[in-house]
């Protein structure tokens, strides 16, 4: 039988009714004869509420406790899922991460997947189960203790479930149709696109489009699997959404393909620190091991052997940053007068394909932001995406303007 | 070191504030030079709450996917509890059921404890850590599923625990200050017990007084663990609660030590059965196939070779016992007119290792439950303990009237 992979984030199984209304999107594909994979998340609001207990447990909590607390939502789903397929007559069972055995390495709160055997769930399968409910998000270390993926992790476990069993698609669904110019609760022009490249789909991820998580989709293009974005709450078809494909497969292709952004960015400055070689390697060689996400890195010109270095990181890092960097300068490792943070910053991208064979698409943007007298803090490039940070009271209209600058509502 | 097991209960561990309460009595123990397992239950309010999804999910349910999901409470407390204690710099990390392992029957919702191997925990301590905390309630099963052993499971998790690593006792932390003659909260009079024997224990909690679960005082019996109930919201000391031992260690003995009730009793009658040899066991091992657990049995005199025949089971078994009472009647295995189900009665007991020695308890109770105008429905009696069943309404009046009776005010 083919095998079709299909995962419910949290607000498509938000309750039961919500789980009834996924069971019998399943129910229709086992009944178009796939055998079925799905993957789902904690029920909506669940692993907040579990991450909220762990924080105010633990501020410099035990990764590999908070991994086993976080994972329990997934399974309450997983559980809830199988019953509801079993009442509709469809043979099915709820799998936890350790039972596949879905192994991971152990870093936990952001394991990365090592292997999926197939054998447990292929035994099921020959034995005429039709739909497997793995539990998403979760894993087990070769230590034998659980491990999760990092939030948004159910959509890599459905990736890689999809690449191990070699399936037709996978289908992520969720709670918009599809992939879009940027986000509709900003700017109302914004438009559903039909395709997007991986690329792309990689950029706006990781960029803050909440749609998918970014390892789902680096993990979709290394093992070419078919990723699709569609809604639990609309009917859907074979042409629903918005697939995510590869560059060549997609004829029309945009210079712009959308706008993003993320209000989840801090500014950090290092205010004067000894400028010499080897001083960047000093500073996030230690925030790298203290698991802090350096995005963007500026380091201002030099004067009189001292310079400030300037560096975005997710928000909730900011402290576990501020510790690293203390105790680097306590060790006499590196030398600053100050580390100032500003979580008043937003940072906004325009991401597409065509960037690389169109000139002055930095010009264009740069010309939008300044017409509504909009100052940019920081800049960071990448062959198909230009990012900036900038005050985040500016942000909505940032996205705006930079809709209005590329076209976009025009987009297909 | 000498190990010492804590168990506490869902009340004991609410909420963060609770966990945190029961932490610091844990640390304690860990000061006094033990080991500790500490045996958690869910966050009280969660069991139920995952429950009532299951059922109203699938009201006949898959008992693999209910474990699956009701499991999931214990974990949360688990790992939590964990991370308290090392926020006070005890050493502790969390143990799930399949982790353990801790090896069960298959038998979903009610499985036995087969093995604890002590390897893994005890290697742990061995290498420093102080406190094992176990998620209650759960196991796995040879099929590497995970089992529940049923409801107030974590009390028997933690006395298996008590046994397996030889603790110096099992102290079960709870939100009453231990064993009391009656439920205080409908005899005002009722005093609290300094010890009681594992027998009459046994009654009291096979009776629907909900201090501790049957199976774990069984346990705790054959394996000569010393079992202690105690309160987890006061001071406590090496002579709180009450201490449930062996016979032989209770110098003055009570002929009643305890009323107990239980409101959670439904009666069923098969009308017009045709009586005949074999009957009863063809109507009660079908009963016990479909899992209901039949308490009182009451045959009423024959007439014209037929005959009612009286039961007693858990109100939530009701649907059950019918189903399964419908198909040995559609099998053409028993003949009856019909099955009536009353589930406004209530059942109440007098319990006392005294009554071996004493006559005369059962006539002193049936004159006082007379005196207050209270029919009784069914008697059954054990060597040490005398139940009947009455109409609910006045249930409270009749364990009032037997805690008067049997002079309990004065108990010690």
């Amino acid at each position: 039988m083919p095998v079709l992979v299909m995962k419910f984030g949290g607000t498509s199984v938000a309750d039961l009714a919500r789980i009834r209304n996924a069971a019998e999107k399943v129910k229709r594909e086992v009944e178009r004869g796939y055998d079925v994979i799905v993957v789902v998340s904690a029920m909506s609001g669940k692993t907040n509420e579990l991450v909220g207990w762990v924080e105010q447990t633990s501020p410099l909590f035990d990764a590999r406790e908070y991994d086993a607390v976080v994972s329990s939502g997934e399974n309450v789903t997983a559980g809830l899922m199988a019953l509801t397929l079993q009442e509709m007559d469809v043979p099915a069972r709820s799998w936890q991460g350790w039972q596949v055995p879905l192994k991971t390495s152990s870093a936990h709160s952001a394991a990365r997947i090592e292997a999926i055997p197939r054998a447990n769930i292929d035994q099921k399968f020959a034995e005429g189960m039709k739909v497997a409910v793995v539990a998403g998000f979760q894993g087990i270390s070769s230590e034998g203790r659980i491990t999760t993926l990092g939030r948004g992790g159910s959509d890599t476990t459905a990736v890689a479930f999809a690449a191990a069993f070699d399936a037709v698609r996978c289908d992520i669904y969720t709670d918009v149709d599809g992939v879009y110019t940027t986000d509709p609760r900003i700017e109302d022009k914004a438009r559903k696109l039909d395709r997007i490249a991986f690329e792309e789909m990689l950029e706006l991820a990781s960029l803050g489009a909440k749609v998918l998580q970014t390892r789902s989709v680096e993990l979709a293009m290394r093992y070419k699997v078919k990723l699709r974005v569609l809604s639990s709450f609309e009917d859907t078809d074979e042409n629903s959404g918005t697939l995510v494909c590869d560059e060549e497969d997609i004829v029309e292709q945009n210079v712009v393909s959308g706008v993003a952004y993320s209000r989840d960015e801090a500014k950090m400055t290092l205010i004067s620190v000894a400028d010499r070689p080897g001083i960047a390697a000093a500073i996030f060689g230690p925030l790298a091991k203290a698991g802090v996400n350096v995005d963007m890195i500026v380091q201002n010109i030099s004067e009189e052997g001292r310079t400030d270095m300037t560096f975005s990181c997710p928000v909730n890092q900011v402290a576990r940053a501020r510790e690293a960097m203390n105790k680097t300068k306590d060790a006499g490792e590196v030398n600053f007068r100050e580390l100032v943070a500003d979580t008043d910053v937003a940072k906004v991208s325009v991401v597409g394909i065509g960037m690389r064979s169109h000139a002055g698409v930095a010009s264009t943007m740069f010309d939008a932001l300044a017409a509504e007298g909009i100052n940019i803090r920081v800049i960071t490039t990448s062959e198909i995406k230009i990012s900036v940070l900038i005050d985040r009271k500016y942000m909505e209209l940032a996205v705006q303007a930079l809709h209005d600058a590329f076209g976009l509502e025009n987009a297909a």
